[in-house]
């Protein structure tokens, strides 16, 4: 017998028809899963009926079944032989803007298989979601935009298949969270509204889809869960975060940060979710994910400056020559240098500390990070008094958003007993090197707890329920979304978080600065 | 304001979006559609949602929504700017055999517009089920069978739509009602099973479609209503006549016949009902509705004879010059026949009383009806033994049917309150010819109801409330079919039938022969 225990796939055997039991097909079918699923609310794809009769005499009435969950009933959208011997396997997607991953998983164990990231074509249209909006308000800009994404999706899924000697056809369930814009160009919906006051999605809980109605590759009859959003800021990707980080269920108040193209941050428990978003503050505009290389061989992620002799000590993925410092790498090597006291509070590099690393390039102050000798490029790799700037104006933005959401409910950063960490540039992260910046608040590190792509995984979390649809709803309207008001508070908070770590030294009494006394500046 | 009164149109007016109400469109007009409906089960066609955000806007937030039901769950379909201006069409479909009748109807006070029939295309292929079904599984046979089908009610629909001036986009709502066999064309489901013991269909309930998916030239988002069957012999025509006659909801137990190509039955009332089907008794196989004329111009539907003189008294139809007898007449032909001894209890033509009427053709006795200087033909028309034998094996099967039926249940002719008579035959049958030559038990004539086509009154009431798809399952759940079982019993009572009105007098107090006892055979 199958071992199979999954919560979309169904082994039944009907009893075969006769001059007593003249039940249809699709009916007994229908019957006998109402039985094993204790509900009485069960459809049948129509699209199964045209070869279903054949089947199940062929399979002498004993028949695979896959079934998907909307909010009001069960769905019958595929018919196998036999569960043991057929692959049947669910996509998820966390559809970035600028990187989409892909995560496959076996629906009859639940458990990934493979992953891949492509990179969003919708790229050569424009980097950013604003340049992508309007494009889509062009003559067959949306239909253009969305066939990218649909297309781009398509070859990356026949690619992952193939790796995973499955066929498309194979997969029964695909999940989508992706930030509000993007879940809208890859349904062919014109985001026009989304980003014009007061900032109108066309929906926010899209629910449950067909792919063959949105043009993926996969079953036919595979249903697709388009992960909800609260708002044109909040989307569907941040849903599916809350989702895997569980943060929903605890009693005790938590916080997930989203650090990604932008910065979004919910903070609550299982009775409350606060939220906002940092693209509502202009401060993040340059947001801190600019900063920095992606990471990749020869990219430095790792930084550690000898206190006294100030000798870098430098790590690169792959151990490579160094050819960039992705971002991670840039809060390291700026937490580093503060705690050097090669950087002062205000974030400017100290000429006296820095010594030869120092050089103009056009009047402006670079530090030498690696030298031309020593690169992978054959010249000097630096980083200037702008970029530090950039950083510390992002960081202080971030610092600030999350003083002033916790403000809002009341509660201290104290009281958080989880931080999760989130997002493409919050996965490679080192809250202490963060916490040593002033980029997030001064907790024992243990809290922290580092959710690399908590979009993607969400998704495939939701392929491992049937109650998946429930909770995110549950999560989607249990957000009180608040929009970031940039008032004389927020500018106050701001101002004091634009120092190392900040004004109040008090609030991050875990940094201690070795030579700050000995350089400090004048 | 609009005056609409429908359950599927309703007009709503929303709160414009702020930054404090940010809700997407969509679910902004779903909000207002579950406080307007006090549900919580609503769903949005997501084929909708690509042109919503600009007509929201355009009509200030004011839409007129289209709804369906299904078992779960209200459907948004349609979205409109002003209901009093713009129709909003329903199109109810009796799918038979020979003919389909179409009727239209304004959803918004429920009230028929207009109706056509044509001749279902299906007949190039083959006149009678059984050879259709044959085809079907012909390489491509399904597929043409499904295509003829669908044109001819594309063509009929846009006829329909034109005499009455909208457009085929305005049909929110389709409901189909039609036998077992017709209705899986109709799908494209190949209806090989049914037809092969234990006569299985593929589908019992097909439930709520899609007008695209199907095919059907109607608003693309129209859902389709399709009848469900009881089985292979008791389709969704019979249950669109149960809708129809009310039956299913009387305190007092009922018997609806519908007499069309097969003979149906059912009894019961708003507790049980017991169905079965003529089509399992053999000596319906040459079927009642077989003798006569399509009724049209011409044709004979009433016919008296004066008991004493033998005088034809003969009506046609548009009173024009007899060209053929239809199902009706010939029932009072061969009434007429008895009443004035013209044919004998065994329905034997008595030529000492036919006399001059009487001719020979190839050996077999023919009575001339009209003869040839008066009938449209130029030749006499006439009507035989042959056709007089066919008809008492038919009536005497509809006899032994209702019988058997009623005392399967423990039923007697005179507990039913009201006889419902149905069907394209049926429609034009006069109870009281039925009554004399024992065809119908001899109750008195008021409790005869006859319906007309009931298929189509069926499927046009199901567009006129919102519980319709509820009362259908209903009505379809509390069948108990019972297969025809032709053993002694069966045959002894056909065996007594098949004498006129039957051999026991004392079941038909009111069939009062005038000349029996004068000519009656030795």
């Amino acid at each position: 017998m199958s071992k199979v225990q999954s919560p979309w796939i169904r082994t039944v055997s009907l009893n075969p028809p006769s001059l007593q039991d003249n039940t249809a097909d699709a009916d007994r079918l229908i019957r006998a899963l109402k039985s094993e699923l204790k509900t009485e609310a069960i459809d049948i794809d129509p699209a199964l009926l045209k070869t279903l009769p054949d089947s199940l005499r062929k399979w002498e009435y004993k028949a695979g079944c896959i079934l998907f969950k909307d909010r009001y009933r069960w769905l019958l959208t595929g018919v196998i032989q036999d569960v043991d011997s057929n692959p049947v396997v669910g996509l998820a997607v966390d559809l970035g803007t600028t990187r989409v991953a892909l995560g496959l998983l076996d629906l009859k164990t639940g458990r990934p298989i493979a992953e891949s990231v492509f990179d969003n074509p919708q790229e050569s249209v424009g980097p950013d979601i604003l340049t992508r909006v309007h494009h889509a308000g062009r003559p067959e800009g949306l239909k253009a935009l969305n066939a990218l994404i649909i297309s781009g999706l398509n070859r990356a899924i026949a690619k992952l298949c193939r790796s995973c000697k499955v066929k498309a056809q194979d997969i029964h369930a695909v999940t989508i969270a992706g930030n509000t814009v993007m879940t809208h160009l890859f349904m062919g919906l014109n985001p026009y509204w989304i980003i014009r006051e007061p900032y109108i999605p066309v929906v926010n809980k899209p629910g449950i889809m067909h792919s063959r109605t949105l043009g993926l590759r996969a079953n036919p009859q595979a249903r697709v869960l388009i992960f909800p959003n609260v708002g044109s800021y909040f989307g569907g990707d941040l849903i599916a975060g809350i989702l895997f980080s569980g943060l929903y269920r605890d009693d005790k108040t938590a916080i997930l940060v989203d650090v990604g193209t932008n910065a979004e941050v919910v903070v609550g428990n299982r009775n409350w979710l606060m939220a906002c978003a940092g693209a509502a503050g202009p401060a993040l505009e340059s947001g801190a994910a600019r900063i920095g290389t992606t990471a990749g061989p020869g990219v430095i992620d790792k930084i550690a400056i000898h206190p006294n002799s100030q000798e870098f000590e430098i790590h690169t993925i792959e151990d490579l020559p160094a050819r960039g410092i992705c971002g991670s790498g840039v809060i390291d090597l700026a937490a580093q240098l503060f705690l050097a006291g090669m950087i002062d509070i205000r974030g400017k590099l100290v000429p006296q500390v820095c010594g030869k690393r120092l050089k103009a390039v056009s009047g402006i102050a670079h530090l030498v990070v690696v030298s031309a000798g020593q690169s992978a490029t054959g010249e000097d790799l630096t980083f200037s008094q702008v970029d530090l700037d950039s950083l510390i104006r992002s960081k202080a933005a971030m610092y600030t958003i999350l003083r002033t959401i916790t403000a809002s409910v009341g509660v201290s950063f104290n009281e958080l007993e989880r931080f999760y960490v989130a997002g493409t540039f919050g996965s490679f992260i080192n809250p202490g090197s963060a916490i040593t910046i002033g980029m997030l608040p001064d907790l024992p590190l243990e809290r922290y707890i580092v959710l690399g792509n908590s979009s993607l995984a969400g998704a495939i979390l939701a392929l491992q329920s049937h109650k998946s649809l429930e909770e995110i709803d549950r999560i989607r309207d249990h957000i009180t979304y608040m929009e970031l008001n940039v008032n004389q508070e927020f500018m106050n908070r701001f101002s004091a978080a634009k120092f190392l770590p900040h004004t109040d030294p008090a609030r991050f009494p875990s940094v201690k600065v070795n030579v700050r006394q000995k350089d400090k500046p004048q």
